[in-house]
């Protein structure tokens, strides 16, 4: 499809983290971004190109068009468990109830299951995931099948899954669509032998792949770490040569010095899960702590059953204001901080570089706030709207790899949304 | 207004903080809702009435109608100072950036901010607010001309004011409209005289009013009360005599076991302002104490100059979330109480007692969320649902008193909304 967007407001993105908004057109051509300007001095003809025949031109009514957010961490597919067992122990919540009914998921289930989730990250302007769940080819199917962008890894642990799986895996997903992609990653070093992370290590090394763990979420995590090793997961895993290529951890809660001069060194990567990290009782992020030591900190939203919804307005809003009162400092983490996060870091962290902001040449993940709404009114400063007052109700359109998939509230991902209800609800239903 | 809602899923809230969900119909006749059932008992006659005409026949299809949330602590007309100095200390946030600012401010501005503000608590389910403002008779006439309900109370201290024009502004706004009241109070006790904090306990005891303040919102506040008076706000106040007739405080974050004793005695509503207490770095409120202590708590979004949005579904989210992390306990906080402390606490300590639930008899302060969306599914449990995974996205109707102000995000209040918005624009623009 070929898109020309005009009356718009664009948000630029600068390598300091800060933006800047320019008024003109954005032109998308087949999945990529060709022109962004004024409109004046470029007819309807790209340099080099032919003259583009629209397929669609939209009036933006000088609303918003920013890079869709990234979701760097989330398990699309536990829609099933959202509200199911709330409010109660980690212990009790991941053995009693997330764990036997997980269990029981088809290949067919879950592919439904992250269809929903697909569903619900474009109501909330998320045009990509960083996944980690059970049959990563089939999660990436549903996203191909959606024309959703999705960056899977591994979860692999004791209790299922080999490291030739991975490497199956890492193939199949990376070679199954522009769309899809796959990172070396394992669950968690609490959950992981050292010969399956020693194995991952390998693979790493051998596929030149970054490599990604749940990464000191709980305090008890970490203590049982240090009383096995007599060091943290950060440092257990990198003693084991896992970060040759980078990567990064899930969550970074509970980290000590150490932890963050190995951050630094392997250029690391914190995604930080804002609500989940309060759901759970798990803590908060020392996200101050990341950004003054030059460490890269993405969002995520962590899966729909301990957060629960995937909502980026409401991670956005807590990556500062939980800083502010971690660290009883209302000058914490400054709204384009967090903008930077939700969009370029997220985008490089996971491997989309060419996702990460609006700008010629780039993929067309391309999202449209409305700013005719009481929320994002008066206008004294728009990104500050975005961060501190915005909500889903804003997202007027999701556009993923060139092509509308959310717009006005309808989706066109060519699924009945009743369809994927009662899909979920019946996944559910067969398991109380 | 006579409108019948059929096909609905209505909430039923039970004394003891649970609800109930029924199907069937839902009738409002005039501003009072008077029939809830399966609408095969009472064709278009309720008990005691004539033939109900019919001026408007809803399918709900299914979708979810609550009470309407309270939110019971805010200052509405702050909606121009929106992302206008965030990221800063409260002192230069305060004295640097608002108080000046504020200064220059006029009735007529006052009022079409107002305005604003309660446009986006239409789009967040919000029904009523309850608001300390300057010039309470303007602030109260912009609700009665958009039709929306608020309850006043007054922002007396050292800086402007008298316990006379309290009183003046007590008998204007109650007499004003079936949808404006007034009750005592004053803006905080770092702020107000003695002399002045004893004129309003005599003005509470005059008029048998409740008596409401900014009480223990931060560490230093309370730090100082103790060096001046060797007590706490709430011990002080106490002392004067205030809460002859109940009453509450708002944020109530820094408190003692004296503070919880007197609440309990003197039956106050602490009211819980989750959002602007992070973003100010104010602290987390003990909402678990207060809850066992059986002390009630109404939730608030603070104004919108320091939350910065009036969204009351982040609010209810991190009501339970930050009690979960302050006290690391996932079990901290059901997401019943939350739903519960939004509507029927909210109205109960704002004196909307007729408004607090959906009942034969009480006032129809309504709200529809669509449960045909993403978020919202599967349905595994339904208060759950809207607590945890709730956004403005949901809310496709707001009504107040019998009227729909708000549907299918279109307004109708009499006002066009771009012109607020450049009223909104222009009086901020006015002070740059």
């Amino acid at each position: 499809m070929n898109i020309r967007f005009y009356n718009a407001r664009i948000l630029k993105t600068n390598d300091d983290h800060s933006f800047d908004i320019v008024e003109g057109e954005l032109w998308v051509k087949g999945n990529e971004i060709v022109y962004i300007g004024d409109g004046s001095d470029a007819g309807n003809v790209v340099k080099g190109s032919d003259v583009i025949v629209w397929d669609k031109t939209v009036d933006a009514k000088r609303n918003l068009l920013l890079p869709g957010f990234k979701n760097a961490h989330t398990h699309t597919a536990m829609t099933f468990l959202r509200s199911f067992a709330d409010d109660t122990t980690l212990q009790n919540w991941l053995f009693n109830q997330v764990f036997p009914r997980e269990g029981q998921l088809t290949e067919d289930d879950v592919y439904w299951l992250n269809i929903l989730g697909i569903m619900e990250y474009l109501t909330s302007g998320i045009t990509s995931n960083f996944d980690m769940y059970f049959f990563p080819p089939k999660d990436a199917k549903a996203s191909v099948d959606c024309g959703f962008r999705t960056v899977l890894t591994s979860g692999l642990n004791n209790f299922g899954g080999t490291v030739e799986a991975v490497e199956e895996n890492y193939h199949i997903v990376n070679e199954m669509s522009d769309l899809t992609s796959f990172i070396i990653g394992f669950h968690a070093e609490y959950t992981t032998s050292k010969e399956l992370m020693e194995g991952i290590a390998d693979l790493a090394e051998k596929v030149k792949s970054p490599v990604w763990m749940h990464n000191a979420e709980t305090e008890l995590e970490v203590k049982e770490c240090f009383d096995r090793w007599g060091m943290s997961p950060t440092q257990i895993t990198d003693s084991l040569g896992m970060y040759k290529y980078g990567g990064g951890g899930y969550h970074c809660v509970w980290m000590d010095d150490r932890d963050f001069e190995i951050f630094k060194e392997k250029k690391l990567t914190a995604v930080t899960n804002p609500c989940s990290n309060l759901k759970l009782a798990s803590g908060i992020a020392p996200i101050t702590r990341y950004l003054k030591e030059g460490i890269p900190v993405a969002i995520g939203t962590d899966g729909p059953a301990s957060n629960n919804a995937l909502d980026f307005f409401r991670e956005m809003y807590l990556m500062t204001a939980l800083a502010k009162v971690r660290e009883m400092d209302p000058e914490a983490v400054a709204a384009d901080e967090v903008l930077y996060s939700a969009t370029a870091v997220g985008a490089q962290c996971m491997g989309l570089n060419d996702c990460d902001r609006l700008e010629v040449g780039k993929k067309a993940d391309i999202i449209m706030i409305d700013m005719d709404c009481p929320n994002m009114q008066p206008e004294n400063n728009i990104v500050k709207n975005v961060v501190y007052s915005g909500s889903k109700q804003n997202v007027i359109m999701t556009m993923v790899n060139g092509k509308i998939l959310y717009e006005n509230g309808e989706f066109d991902i060519g699924f009945d949304k009743k369809e994927i209800y009662a899909k979920a609800n019946a996944i559910i239903g067969r398991m109380k």
